[in-house]
């Protein structure tokens, strides 16, 4: 399994995103799920991947491809985010028909994609590909997007993420999103991937790749949970604790 | 959709279920999910249900039917909370066998239940029925057991209950996750049900129906937030922002 957030902002872009992959309990890999473009000055393109690795590694390889061929389409003359999401949604139904013709089996070859970037000086964008090739963008009431193992981390974003939220507090919030769920997932793990892009600055503003033993992803995992402690300390108490009290 | 959640502490049991049921989203009602059953002094048992309401109310209904008509297994003599749970089972799986033998379509007849109690001085146990009938027993390492909607609210739980929990603090923190479920899938819904048995009472010690408007229910979510938002800003923060802070 996987978990990929990306959190579009007035200041700009979050995008995290967990590195386990793994083909049934003994099979399991760590692998990055964050992919970024940059042509600094000109345009920032990150893709984030969940589902059947086969199917992400080939559409990462001919994004790729595309790129050093300079085919008629690709991230670096895509007009703008949403033909970008139309091009990989193209490339990714025609890798998994492909496969699926070749299959015997009952396999599922789906794989679904967040893409979110800033071309020139259009606005930052952040679009959900779907399996079937299609997508939706994120909008200013939920200003987030997430693929793969969404809900263990979701409360938090509900209640937090806003456009007007600090980009460094939106990013803090990611990393509190993934912590929770690679705690009640054992599918979901480290590293994790965190990238950071202020708007308009057509380059990658900050990325850390936090491992099982990274200092400041342990602080902020302690922190939490102090903070969790805290906040159910200081909730109500019941009507029959307080006569108990008296 | 539903959310069901049943904590063990060593000083008792905490059940917490919503209310909203649907067939579709423009067919939604409200239900009880928690049904308790109680002869004080001698025994407490509470079953909750997710899953075909056809199926739980039939297998309710059974119940009931067996404990009126003192049916050779029933309620008030299955000798522990195993046979309790191996007998909602049976009448589970033959229930929805019925109903698939009846079916022209694909439907789904499949439920799962949570029961919880004490019977005479036997130690307060939960356990979880499968729709197969089978079921599994919550763990010291473990000691909680949900059903239906389980992934928002599960975090919670896995940072803050224990075996020794205070139990109206377990209670408090079944409402936040209660909470969190409800803010993050509108299947979920309330009124909240919410069943406190404190160990060797053999009856019920608190109960509370929260309605959507309830004072109670709204101050305990809007302290969670606070909390939530005091705990975020309590993170500490990234190396880039104490260098712009100098």
């Amino acid at each position: 399994m996987t978990y990929c957030l990306a959190i579009n902002t007035h200041q700009g872009l979050v995008l995290c995103s967990d590195s386990r992959t793994n083909a049934g309990f003994d099979n399991v890999s760590s692998y990055s799920k964050t992919h970024t473009f940059v042509w600094p000055g000109q345009r920032f393109i990150a893709i984030m991947s969940a589902g059947n690795l086969a199917t992400t590694q080939q559409v990462l390889k001919r994004i790729r491809h595309d790129i050093a061929t300079e085919a008629e389409t690709n991230f670096l003359n895509v007009p703008n985010m949403q033909d970008a999401a139309d091009y990989i949604g193209s490339i990714s139904s025609h890798m998994q028909k492909l496969h699926s013709a070749r299959d015997t089996g009952n396999t599922s070859f789906e794989a679904s994609f967040i893409i979110a970037g800033q071309i020139g000086n259009q606005p930052p964008e952040t679009l959900l590909i779907y399996p079937q090739g299609n997508f939706i963008h994120e909008s200013d009431e939920h200003p987030y997007l997430q693929i793969g193992e969404i809900k263990y981390g979701k409360p938090i974003l509900d209640r937090i993420i806003t456009r007007d939220i600090d980009l460094n507090r939106a990013a803090r919030c990611a990393m509190v999103s993934m912590n929770s769920t690679i705690r009640s997932n054992l599918t979901v793990g480290p590293p994790v991937d965190l990238v950071i892009y202020r708007r308009d600055t057509l380059d990658i503003t900050h990325r850390l790749l936090m491992n099982e033993s990274d200092a400041f992803s342990k602080q902020i995992a302690d922190a939490w949970s102090s903070g969790l402690v805290l906040a159910l300390d200081n909730l109500p108490i019941f009507e029959w604790e307080k006569s108990s009290q008296t």
